[in-house]
């Protein structure tokens, strides 16, 4: 498999929450931090996901928002992964920002230039990437 | 807080539809526009949403379709926000397009440079941009 | 309607499955291929949808996610569309690609500059596009 997807996430499911038609499966991507996923109950059947299964979790980087000084604030988006900067790729539009976690994994973002500017976005710069569960895809080896 | 995303609405919550798992929350953000957020019962508790509540709510620009021309067709997505073209910042392969609505707050999307030109996208011209309730963020004052 | 979003699929509803609060819609696209988009209950009793009934179903190009050797991995999303490269325009920061399908109709995707690269995207190459459920707009004449 090779997928366009800048973010792949590998790890065991920690927890599966089920419901009727969707439910929550939590990875755990190294250090302390996991990623929640939203999947209907279909694929999570179909997938056969279980407790302790090893998984991949798949994130186009512009569905990574970034946010800085975030202590003032609580989302609604389930995860939040907060690490800092490695590099910035600066085009005439679109800004592609890596961040270093503590664990070890990176993430990677597509964000508007002005974004990147506004949120002062440089290498070594404390940053929190939010993701919506519902934006994290699961795979499993076939 | 700082984030990435473009567009950052704030107003009171003016409706709020609870479901088993999800719930639609309705937020005003001036003039006669709401914007509409699905988001999971959980993170309605957790960040004790009630109407008449002050919210920020948070959608990244690649999140936003632009349409034109849209009275001969009817959608799923549950957020149309009519306005008029600002501005367009064309790069290689994406532009950034700023909408003034009528209520004096602004939208921001990212189209392919393709799109803007199909649809004619320049300061002054009539547009609506289309935002699915999902992909919508709420934020409350930690 | 003129919309930014660069995939426009067109074809009749071939199955619906409702549940509680959402529905799952298939719509033929050609060829062999079908698109499933997720929309609330209220969307599919509001545009009237019944099986049969044409439709247009819109995806934005940052919305697809691409793979190629698939062969060995199941994935949560809903929609696998494979087809091979028609062409890659690539900027500073992303590169649109679009994909010809054997059913003749086309998917438009932007990843990152890099994304593309290691896929080795080039005309002629065999790839997957791969789209959420939840990321599908469908719309019905108004």
């Amino acid at each position: 498999m090779k997928v366009s997807a800048r973010n792949i996430f590998k790890g065991p499911i920690s927890a599966i929450k089920t419901g009727i038609v969707n439910a929550e499966v939590a990875v755990s991507i190294g250090g302390n931090d996991s990623l929640v996923a939203v999947v209907t109950m279909e694929s999570l059947n179909a997938l056969e996901l279980k407790t302790g299964k090893d998984v991949v979790a798949l994130v186009k980087a512009p569905w990574v928002m970034l946010m800085s000084e975030g202590s003032d604030i609580r989302l609604s988006a389930r995860n939040s992964l907060t690490g800092t900067v490695k590099s910035v790729e600066v085009g005439t539009v679109n800004a592609e920002v890596s961040i270093s976690l503590p664990g070890g994994s990176e993430v990677a973002s597509v964000v508007t230039k002005e974004a990147a500017a506004e949120l002062g976005l440089r290498p070594g710069v404390p940053v929190t990437a939010v993701i919506k569960a519902s934006n994290v895809i699961l795979g499993v080896p076939a």
